[in-house]
């Protein structure tokens, strides 16, 4: 695994990034590829919503249970979004605003700054809303 | 990176995983964990949709440009599903059945059988499908 480039967020710190249910993400941010990636980016353009994955490359040890900030609760790591993961790979859903050559303007970031990026992909489809269930953080996060 | 388990499918074979603009993924299978990760599975149940992040362990060579089988079009990597990528990652979005002890059973694998497994996240939101933009597979494959 290589980043095929970095962040570039607002954010500096954990502490300054939202967290917790209901949690919005408005901050705006630059996928930056490696120049020799760019032609990957190709009709990248067209697409609205783009995952991105990418590395948590200041969490602490990993830890099979996670206790997150919105209901003070243990659950296992994979029922959350914790960083202590297993493999630390992050996952966020940006929205692609403009592209400028080897660079994504996106917003929604919720990376640190300089955060190293393994993949974009584009993102093609929603789970109907009707059979989307969301365990522990339904009942602390009710769906609107 | 390590794999925390591995996917039993019913594919052995790419040939045999339906693809292209408008596949459908109902095939089921099984997720299953190395036993010493079990404990972060804790509350998962309660989820209707799990994100696996998953290795492409054998996908050729990569290549920047991807031709898919839906529009037979040159396309960037990073606008494409290709598994011939920089960071041979997998995303798949699956429906979980049940779990017994380190096995999730799902539904909506595409992957082959024996793939290993990185991570699973829980799926915690949609976009807004007015808000969503498909590039160029809204050209071969208009949502319904």
């Amino acid at each position: 695994m290589k980043a095929i480039g970095f962040v570039r967020s607002p954010y500096t710190d954990t502490a300054q990034v939202p967290k917790g249910a209901g949690a919005e993400h408005h901050a705006e941010g630059v996928l930056e590829l490696r120049p020799e990636y760019e032609q990957g980016l190709l009709d990248i353009d067209g697409f609205s919503h783009l995952y991105v994955l990418w590395v948590f490359d200041r969490a602490g040890a990993m830890s099979l249970i996670a206790i997150p900030p919105s209901d003070n609760t243990p659950h296992g790591v994979f029922a959350t979004r914790s960083p202590q993961r297993p493999n630390p790979i992050g996952l966020t859903v940006v929205t692609l605003l403009r592209r400028e050559n080897n660079k994504l303007f996106v917003r929604g970031v919720d990376m640190l700054d300089g955060t190293p990026i393994l993949d974009i992909k584009p993102y093609l489809s929603n789970v109907a809303d009707s059979d989307l269930r969301r365990g522990w953080l339904d009942l602390v996060d009710p769906r609107r």
